[in-house]
């Protein structure tokens, strides 16, 4: 089957003519893109989703499309720091264990009572942490700085109010004095009204939740979390738990690819493995259309004769409509030089067909599949981490000339060791990978001791 | 209230005697417990939760308790690394474009097909990439190599055999020759029946869910999330997008602490802010109880008269029950003086209880809630990672002597900056801030620029 023209998900402005002009690419069924091509067409068709309101726990992870302004200052009142007595104080000015000041205590104000008493001269009132500074006060002195209200020496807290209901009048003798505004947490100390809480962009993890409940907002507007749809193909696949018959083998694919969408932030659904027949595979993708920001294929895409995720998704695509199709390509990388891109459906749904070798599609899934839906997120910064380091091996890593090879490497300071070999069915040594080492086009071998550029796979 | 004896959920052994003869440890309501020792204690009597078995996905972030086996070796049999041409040695040796060996096709090997056709001299059969290699055959040739059936030069790839079901016989000119096992992934070339896939105690992420997969387990045994409840408390909370009344503020250590311990690895539930009732809030706890493999609150622990937490866990524990109760301490640390630790109800649930103060209950979660999830859940690592940082301010940051200080602060490449002050209600400070300062015990003043501990929150 040959490829249809380039064609880029919505981005029909964008198409052949954009993409020719890159250096490096050529046009053509034997045209080797390069990993920058291939991923640079994705990122500039896939587009943010549209925002939503959503409960504030259930916007955690996602990124924050407005500017939240505090309507309320934080804290909404003046309030006590400790628990203690709020007084005046010109009344212990110069007070001391020996010659203590002698209040009257006028009651109790814990945090949440709807009214406190009033302060006046030779009076305070028992205060709890959190709890508003009642009229006359001007300062509290924690309970530790005073006898309690027992007539002893100093005390250490308070006795439960349901306990000792008297502690909450009577006498206390304050041992120490306090300036104006001691163990008292101004209004709008935190935040003012009117302020900005939080800026646009900002993505919600536990104390930005915690920020946003405090100034009184249960939903915000964020990008919500994509739905990801991860299809495995082929007629050889078998459920784990199920007996193998001869020729088949366990569908990973759908499995891996499903816990690395959750990992990268989607809400992910595994449909499993469609086996290889045009008709059905279209039929599930339709299907699946209903619940999907963005559909990933594995399997299909090469040159063989029964490579049905391209025979079928040329039947998907709607000709009348531009921006619609999937592209069949060829990378420049190993694994995964076999790759479809495209989009399908009425609302031109995003479709990375990836190569079925489990290797070659979870790497694929890093370097394209992650991307893409870190940018559905609408997150800033949609790649891994890339760092530099030291080849540690036994003898020279060899790539094939032109093509840039990715290699399953552990990471250890500054440190990268490849696992296993270069064959791309090696799934073991993939389970057992921190890190991809990353071989250019032009270098066919690199040294120990060398340095290279490293993807950390966190 | 005074403390109740020290004891450890569930190790009553490791009792006051243990703890009394750690350094810095004094008994008394006035003793000031160490960081390290609070969390010492909290980590000793906190237990990994009980293996059980799960679907794959839903072992996600889950630590593996059995070492897995390969039951059958991968792949589990030779089979063609390309779509091709299966042929025989012999055959094929010396062709060239020019001389061609020109074999019969005698059909097609796909993918999942049950049997194949024997090949036989002069014969090839044509075969996709991952299916067995057939009976006579020795090697692969790519469809690149050939012709491809068609009678030109070399073609890029296999037409459909839906659309060109012609492809199967015929005659096939090959262009190269090919050697023993070339393009064939021999069986048990990846892992080999008997080997161990995965070890006990590896934490389940894409990669090894996939090999999990491949060699057929759709269950594993695993410790699972724990499932840990939070209650905040106090009479003076409202819940977000609801009217504040005087002397109300809004509930935000519920949803950060929930979000904090979805974030940690939980299975969080959110139960809200409990009114200041030791009734309420006992009543409460023993309703979660039952879903709860660890209870966090907040508020309540302090020396005030409205204290509940503190008033209510005292009827909670059980005193025919040695290891059950809660004891609530002071810590040599700001914020976060005064916390509880201990366990309820009949199995001994741990519960962490936190100051109420938003700040103090999220630095509080980080250093004990966060490691006690962990450690419920297996995992090797359960503390945040710390590194040294040179501090950037524009003047020393003070501290009180005695106590360890955990500053909010943004670290970039080995530099620490303080966000906000050091009160305690800077809850606006905390969601700007990506680390913690912490200034040790004995230090009063750190001028900038020196090298100061800083832990990182990810």
């Amino acid at each position: 089957m040959s490829s249809p023209a380039p064609r880029a998900a919505g981005h029909d402005h964008q198409g052949p003519d954009h993409r020719a002009g890159r250096p490096g690419h050529r046009t053509g069924p034997d045209a080797l893109w390069s990993v920058e091509d291939h991923l640079a067409d994705i990122l500039a068709a896939v587009r943010p989703l549209e925002p939503i309101e959503l409960n504030l726990l259930d916007a955690q992870g996602c990124l924050l499309v407005e500017d939240v302004t505090v309507p309320v200052s934080l804290p909404p009142f003046d309030n006590s720091s400790m628990d203690g007595y709020a007084v005046r104080v010109t009344d212990v000015a110069g007070a001391s264990e020996e010659f203590p000041a002698v209040l009257e205590v006028v009651g109790d104000i814990a945090a949440g009572l709807a009214e406190s008493p009033h302060v006046g001269p030779g009076q305070a009132a028992r205060i709890m942490t959190g709890a508003p500074l009642p009229s006359g006060a001007e300062a509290v002195v924690p309970v530790e700085w005073t006898d309690g209200g027992l007539g002893g020496g100093p005390v250490t807290g308070m006795r439960a109010r349901s306990k000792a209901p008297e502690g909450a009048g009577g006498q206390v003798r304050v041992h120490r004095p306090a300036e104006a505004r001691a163990h008292v947490r101004a209004q709008g100390s935190d935040v003012r009204a009117g302020d900005r809480a939080l800026a646009a962009g900002t993505v919600l993890g536990p104390p930005q939740i915690g920020l946003l409940a405090a100034i009184g907002r249960g939903r915000v507007r964020v990008r919500p979390r994509p739905r990801v749809v991860v299809l495995s193909t082929g007629s050889e696949l078998v459920q784990p738990d199920e007996p193998l018959a001869h020729g088949q083998i366990y569908d990973s694919n759908s499995f891996a690819l499903t816990a690395a969408a959750h990992d990268a932030g989607a809400i992910a659904y595994r449909v499993g493995a469609v086996t290889d027949d045009a008709e059905t595979l279209r039929a599930t993708i339709e299907d699946q259309l209903v619940r999907a920001d963005l559909l990933v294929t594995t399997g299909g895409v090469s040159v063989g004769a029964y490579d049905v995720v391209k025979e079928a998704l040329a039947h998907v695509a709607d000709e009348d409509e531009p921006g619609s199709g999937v592209e069949f390509r060829k990378l420049a990388m190993q694994p995964g030089k076999p790759q479809g891109f495209g989009s399908v459906g009425p609302d031109h749904t995003p479709l990375l067909a990836l190569p079925g070798n489990p290797v070659s599609s979870y790497v694929s899934f890093e370097l394209f599949v992650r991307p893409a839906i870190r940018t559905l997120m609408g997150l800033p910064d949609v790649h891994r981490p890339r760092v530099r380091a030291t080849l540690t091996a036994g003898k020279a890593l060899t790539s094939p000339k032109g093509r840039r090879q990715f290699l399953r490497a552990t990471h250890t300071d500054g440190s990268v060791t490849p696992v296993g070999g270069a064959g791309s069915h090696l799934v073991a040594a993939l389970a057992h990978a921190d890190a991809l080492i990353v071989v250019p086009e032009d270098v066919e071998s690199v040294e120990p001791g060398t340095e290279v550029e490293v993807v950390l796979l966190g």
